[in-house]
């Protein structure tokens, strides 16, 4: 989807910590939506606009029955080289 | 979070339809994230900062595991009032 490298979600990007880590995360969103049949059945861009639903908010088109998120620390070995690397250069960087 | 109520998504807001219906989703997403410890651990906050950090798409901060969505069509009895009323008032508008 991309976006600018100084987008809103960007506290690893704009100062190098110690404390930088690899993050497993899987976050599970359950709502209720008004929505056209020919909309929900566009199974490329369910995803994105199911998301840009959830993000709106609960209205009258809209309810949030329940979100969980479970984060979990990970063994940087098991990350991609890319972003080995990437937590390497993050951490050299001087603070 | 709130938003404009002409915001991107807005299929069923801006034309009214014969087919339009209420939908239960779930959606989960797994990825893998490059962040800070303190950032993960601001709970309350978590949730959106997520969200923003799967729309970013992946990078060598962020690496998309798995995304999963499921929608069926529910009966409109179970819909809550407020998206009831929603419902009716759409139907009832001339195409």
């Amino acid at each position: 989807m991309g976006g600018p490298p100084w987008g809103r979600f960007s506290a690893a990007r704009a100062r190098p910590a110690a404390q930088v880590g690899v993050y497993e995360c899987e976050v599970t969103l359950k709502f209720r939506l008004i929505e056209e049949a020919q909309v929900m059945d566009n199974r490329d861009r369910l995803l994105e606009l199911l998301l840009d639903a959830f993000a709106y908010g609960s209205d009258e088109f809209v309810e949030a029955l329940e979100s969980q998120v479970k984060v979990s620390a990970i063994d940087e070995v098991s990350a991609p080289p890319l972003m080995r690397r990437q937590l390497i250069r993050l951490r050299n960087v001087p603070s």
